[in-house]
This record gives structure tokens, sequence and C-alpha cells, in this order.
């Protein structure tokens, strides 16, 4: 991916681009950064961390911060770059996840919350004027976080 | 994107993709139906969608023959032919099931149940050689599914 259509796709200009991240290396490796979101998404007590996960991503999104963690997909191909958006994934969001996780097989259960933001973000995007836009915050955790809940809980 | 960016992706020649596929518009036209993955996803009695729906993914995806929505993730840009996939996942999938579902905000649960189905093909792409590519079909559903069915239920 360039530089231009990189900034084709967020609707600004590639000096824009250029001015506020650098080169296209400093560019990716803030992208490829999933620290600071994960850091936020997983700041609650374990009983509560479903819903506060859920609350979390959709605020981010309805505050215009972007969506925490669903640019991971753009590393669904095979080239280098990629890969490394997807390792830094495992280690900040899956990995972290996972040690967090009581009980049996959290590695397999973080992966599966893991799927479950992404889908949430991934859903909202795509239905941009559907329902989901329509939808409180809270009212999309009453729906979406018992699930998540009950695979930190195990 | 160019078909031999296509290919590339796919690991296989740019020859071989226009073979199989003819020219770029017919081969858009095949990755954006996704009509035959709805039907053979919805394919089961609601009291049982939510677990033939992780069932049929995961089995898919073990046999080969891809995931069968996760491709719309590539959508998510703001380009014309993206919006066509957008457009099609809308109306293959999300009214789909839409009208499948009984009780109140049919429409809201039903993009909450696509991000579910995205996310999990999502995930088990992402943690290509992780905890999910080592359980059975069942066991992912026996973690996954009860959560689809509790938005199938409503």
């Amino acid at each position: 991916m360039t530089i231009r259509g990189i900034a084709a796709d967020a609707g600004v200009s590639a000096s824009l681009v250029v001015k506020h991240f650098g080169r296209k290396e400093q560019l990716f490796n803030t992208v490829a950064d999933f620290g600071p979101a994960a850091e936020e998404l997983f700041d609650a007590p374990l009983d509560g961390l479903g819903r506060h996960m859920v609350l979390t991503l959709v605020r981010r999104r309805r505050e215009q911060k972007g969506d925490p963690l669903l640019r991971v997909v753009f590393s669904l191909g095979n080239h280098d770059e990629r890969s490394l958006l997807r390792d830094r994934f495992h280690e900040q969001v899956t990995a972290r996840l996972t040690a967090r996780l009581p009980g049996r097989e959290p590695a397999l259960r973080a992966e599966l919350i893991a799927g479950q933001l992404i889908g949430l973000g991934a859903t909202l995007s795509l239905h941009r004027e559907g329902a989901g836009s329509l939808a409180t915050p809270e009212h999309l955790a009453d729906l979406y976080a018992p699930a998540m809940q009950a695979l930190v809980a195990g």
C-alpha cells in the first residue's frame, strides 16, 4: 500500500499523512501499535470486562477516535508488513488478554473474545447507517456483552 | 486491486485467476456474491441456528473452501466496488437474517450476529496456528454458539 492509497482511504491528502506520520515505515509502526487500545479495552475488573470492552469500543468509535482493533483485518493477506500487524495483534491483544483470563483454555477463549471485538467493529462499519448506528452504547452492551463475559469467566 | 494482486493474495498465478474467473468485473461479481454462503449458513431451524452457523463456518474453512463471509472486510474502504461488496452483504446476509428472526429489534440483532460470524472468521484467520486451529468445530461451537443463539432467540 502506498502513502497515496493510505491517504485516499483516510480521505485526506498524501502530504497531510506525511506531515503527521513521517515516512511509510513510521506510519506503519503507528498503525501497527495496538498497545494503547488494548490498555483501554482491558482496563476493568474481570467481572465487568465484557461490558467494559463493548462500551469502550463503541464509545471510541462514536467519538470519532476510530475503531481500536479493526485495522488488523488488513493483515489478512500474506505480505511481510501485514504479518507484522498480525504479530503485534497477537502480542498486544490476544496474549495480553490470555494472561488475564482465569479457568481453562484461556488462549482459545482470548482468541474468540478478540473475534467478538473485531466482529463488533466490522459490523458497525459495514452497517454504518444500520440499526447498530442508532442504538446507544449501553443497549449494544446489553445485547452483545453477555456472550463476551461468558468467555471471560470461562 | 489488480488481478495480479488478487492472485498474489490467493497464492496462485495471475493467469490462473483469469482462466477461472475471466475479467476483473466477472471476478468481482463472483467475489461479491454472498448468496450461496448465506444459503448454507442459515439452512437450519431457528432453535439450532446459532450452532449450525458456527459449525458451517468452521467446517467450510477446514475443508479449504474459504471463509463464507470474511472477504466483506475488504469493503471497509470507500471505493465504488467496495461499496457494491457491502451492499450485497446487506442484502444477501443481514436482510435475509433479519427476515428470519423472531422477536424485537431483528435488524439490530441480525447486524450483531453478522458481526459474530465475521469476527469468528477473522480471529481464526489472524491466529492461524493458534488455539482455535487446534479445537474441533464442535468445541468451537460449544464456546461460541450460545451467544449467537441468544441473539437469534431475542
